[in-house]
């Protein structure tokens, strides 16, 4: 949550020349998002986000991400579309990093999502998995099963240094879902990131979908399962019961209806889901120092979500 | 630079109805400023911005500080004025901070100003004294004369770790600073901080003047003098030349001529605006622990002015 890269405001004016967006008007860092530094730029053309790509992102994925939401913005889903420069080119280099100026979405994160807009978030959800269906790359979901046991062998003993319950949760959730992990789900381009603060929102609209920088190529209903554990628990862990659920997914299917296979699959695909950010989560937690500029987020608030969806 | 407060969307869209500013549209928190928590807020009626106060403003200078933003908005200089809600409080309590909603401005701050804006930002200075002449408040600066000998105190051994030869400039400084210190220059409601970054600029013009909770009241060459030591070296202390020197104060000049007594003590006093930020940077410098949200100022920058000024 953090401005890392900083940029002075004549480098960004004579960036800024290389597009038809208009002269610089205003510019403040914003303190917006883990993995990069986000400027909010406004010109004489409009407003826009400049977006440099700290370490976490790799470079040699930026234009499959770019491509991405290009293609999607173009589909006319509420996606930010990277601007191109006058030589056509998105992807740049500024301050000595990755950088790319986007179009600029209103709305505002929700923090407790209302199940209209949960509906509403199923919906573009839907719209997104039909929309990159002709999206003609693929990147592999780095955070699946394999990706898991790396990270968990990763943790060693730190687990139990969170939680004493730690190791034999993640231990037994990974036997069990290496043994049931689906293996013929539809597939497609996933968003696999889709919490309420990757979502833009007038009222109960979806204004923006944001944020692409997990997504890859996996099964459509994982990416369900991933912001149903998203979307439907408070910071906690704790279920906000069956209203937010049941919006989600019914926006989802309206759309897009789960086959047979899927539904069935749904509740093992909402427990990857949890472990996947557990994982994350946890691997941050021991090693992220305290005192950084990055607020570490409690990694048992996923281990409740995974016991929710094991019991139910 | 950073955002400390987090205030979740709903509790915002909740406080801005106490404002007949319209619906929240987008907040972005920017991480601007070390001393609050800023974010740029837009609703269906404009652009905003909210500042949440954090430990280092003392609540009870609040007034003064906001009083005198008005004050000079409706003087018509470009300085952002709170935004009063429905029963007339600009001063409100939001996330168990004061906070305040507050005129946005365009304009970017220039890290290497040029003549032209520098002539811009002395006139401006100029127009803010004048338009403060008839602003009934009065605040005693508190980073004077007593409040260096006070840091200089609070530093002890502290200065030597920073520079060897610090604690001896700082010493011969304050003696010499105590001896010669003018008593009677025109005094009035000082900005006390015109850096560049305190300046929004659209080209040659100053289309806003920012942060003033360093206001008080001084002499006002001692305003001119510590924006001659803001905007006159590069980031290390070395000396710009006289080019911007002489734009700032020539652009001060042609609205408030200095009077024989203030140009005769202007370089003293520029070296009382050096010492300022030396000690306040020493402080910070020592007492800001490493990893800390915070950028350290290397303090040695202005102890390179300090000898300029003491050589000129």
């Amino acid at each position: 949550m953090a401005v890392y890269t900083s940029v002075p405001s004549e480098m960004l004016a004579g960036f800024l020349a290389r597009y038809d967006v208009g002269a610089l008007v205003s510019a403040k860092g914003i303190a917006e998002g883990v993995e990069n530094s986000n400027y909010l730029v406004e010109t004489t053309g409009g407003r826009f986000i400049l977006t440099l790509y700290e370490k976490r992102v790799t470079p040699e994925d930026l234009p499959y991400f770019l491509g991405l939401t290009a293609h999607l913005s173009a589909a006319g889903l509420p996606v930010p579309a990277p601007i191109a420069d006058r030589q056509g080119r998105a992807l740049q280099r500024l301050s000595g990093r990755p950088a790319c100026l986007i179009e600029f979405l209103p709305g505002i994160s929700v923090t407790r999502p209302e199940p209209g807009l949960a509906h509403a978030a199923g919906a573009a959800l839907a719209q997104l998995h039909e929309a990159a269906a002709d999206f003609p790359h693929d990147r592999a979901n780095a955070l699946s099963l394999p990706g898991w046991q790396s990270l968990a062998e990763a943790l060693g003993g730190g687990a139990a240094e969170i939680d004493a319950g730690l190791p034999v949760l993640i231990a037994e959730e990974l036997a069990a879902l290496s043994d049931l992990w689906p293996r013929s789900l539809p597939q497609g381009t996933i968003h696999a990131d889709l919490f309420p603060d990757n979502v833009l929102a007038l009222d109960d609209s979806v204004s923006g979908i944001i944020d692409f920088y997990f997504a890859c190529t996996d099964f459509l209903a994982y990416d369900l399962a991933v912001a149903h554990t998203a979307w439907c628990f408070d910071a906690e862990g704790a279920y906000l019961g069956t209203d937010v659920s049941d919006a989600l997914i019914a926006g989802y299917q309206g759309v897009r209806p789960l086959s047979p296979a899927e539904s069935r699959a749904f509740p093992l695909l909402c427990r990857g889901a949890s472990l996947r950010f557990l994982l994350t989560r946890a691997y941050d937690w021991l090693n992220t120092p305290a005192g950084a500029l990055v607020t570490r987020k409690d990694p048992m608030a996923f281990a409740r979500r995974l016991l929710h969806y094991r019991a139910s």
